[in-house]
């Protein structure tokens, strides 16, 4: 079904929140959570196993993301539909918001994308994902307990035929100070960790730390994590138990310096 | 009445939105525009005398800002209630969003806030405030339109016994570009017009423009007019016939750069 056909009534698609009471100052986000395409859009074209791909959300970073929400007592929040449709993590100009290509494969359904459409899909998925978060970063805000945004992706190990050597990617935007203390406690890990690998904020990777981390001086970062870690629930769970304690650290290390 | 005696259900107070449609790439922002003291707060414990001053609201500005968005076809947001229940260009742990006091006044009903009340003023009016101006904002974004925030404050002519000589002052956050537009533009007004004046970024004034025009990289400007010449209905249109001119002439300025 194609996207122009179908720019009147969806949604809205609200945000996943996990775990709301939790005590932990992080607030975990996973915009490539899911890769569900609901009606009206349906598959975008796509082969079922295109949507099962990397193309169509970030395989294993939800189950790690779970991991570490449980392990830290945070909050999660995480998206209802796949980032073929709306990417979370754009803005609504940006071409990768309903992307036409990508990597190597051609997204029909988003080959020629209307102004109205671009709206519905803002309206429909963007808004109420982005409007969630801010409810909740800004409820603790005034409760006196100022959150932490940690944002949890995979990215794939073999990109546009080139293997990538980064196993655990530290991302930030302005501010470098928690990734910073996240790569100083990842040595004990045993993965080659890297700092704004294996692409950084000059990619406009970072647009949820952007909006609502910057505005409000929170500390934060993006975690990438080589999906070929993640593979299974056993996998997700182990890293999860591998990562949670560098996270710990580092927020102790934050607050120390606080 | 006690504002701690009231923190459960009240709201949302949407904000005003006139001229939606408006055709300009402006969008003004009035966030003092009201003082309206509804219930549960009421009046705080101030006398009518202080809920006509400036500490309850910006005299003159939504006067202006409306004369200015019907000028350029512009859309106009604006408050519902007056900062002083909750100021909407600060953010929810700010001083300054329930302000115990302002300038020479103390205000009774905000001497003692408990979190689970400055959350409830944050969920019925800041919240509302800030995402419904981002749909605003992401909705035209989203259909390739992009908007240029400028915020119509006012300021008192004396303040803590001190007179202000400046009548027009241009305020910026971090991208100064229209900012200095506009005041290359404002010598034809004939008005005291001073860039970062009465007071600046530094002084925690431009949460508006960082939460809403910095993320997307929006053109943004604060525009600060001395009370006293926009005392009357007559003396605002007055005003808004002034600045106008220079509004868009810093646009075709923007334009042309861009």
């Amino acid at each position: 079904m194609r996207a122009q056909d179908n720019s009147s009534a969806a949604g809205p698609f609200l945000p996943h929140v996990e775990n709301g009471t939790g005590q932990s100052p992080v607030i975990f986000v996973c915009e490539h959570a899911s890769n569900a395409l609901p009606q009206p859009w349906g598959d975008l074209g796509l082969s079922a196993e295109q949507t099962r791909a990397h193309i169509a959300w970030d395989p294993g970073a939800l189950g790690l993301a779970r991991g570490l929400a449980r392990r830290l007592d945070a909050t999660l929040i995480h998206a209802p539909v796949s980032r073929l449709i709306y990417d979370l993590n754009r803005a609504p100009d940006m071409a990768g918001a309903m992307p036409a290509r990508s990597e190597v494969h051609d997204i029909p359904g988003n080959a020629a994308i209307s102004a109205a459409e671009r709206l519905a899909r803002t309206e429909a998925i963007y808004l109420p994902w982005a409007n969630g978060l801010h409810n909740l970063i800004a409820a603790r805000i005034a409760m006196g307990r100022r959150p932490v945004i940690v944002t949890i992706h995979s990215f794939t190990p073999i990109y546009h035929g080139k293997a990538r050597a980064v196993e655990f990617g530290i991302i930030h935007d302005a501010d470098p100070t928690l990734a910073l203390s996240i790569l100083a406690a990842s040595g004990q890990t045993g993965l080659n960790a890297q700092l704004n690998e294996p692409y950084s904020a000059a990619d406009d990777v970072t647009h949820t730390l952007r909006l609502h981390a910057t505005p409000y001086a929170l500390q934060n970062a993006m975690l990438e994590i080589r999906n070929d870690l993640i593979a299974t629930p056993e996998a997700e769970e182990a890293m999860a138990e591998r990562l949670a304690p560098i996270l710990s650290a580092a927020l102790r290390a934050e607050e120390r310096a606080a």
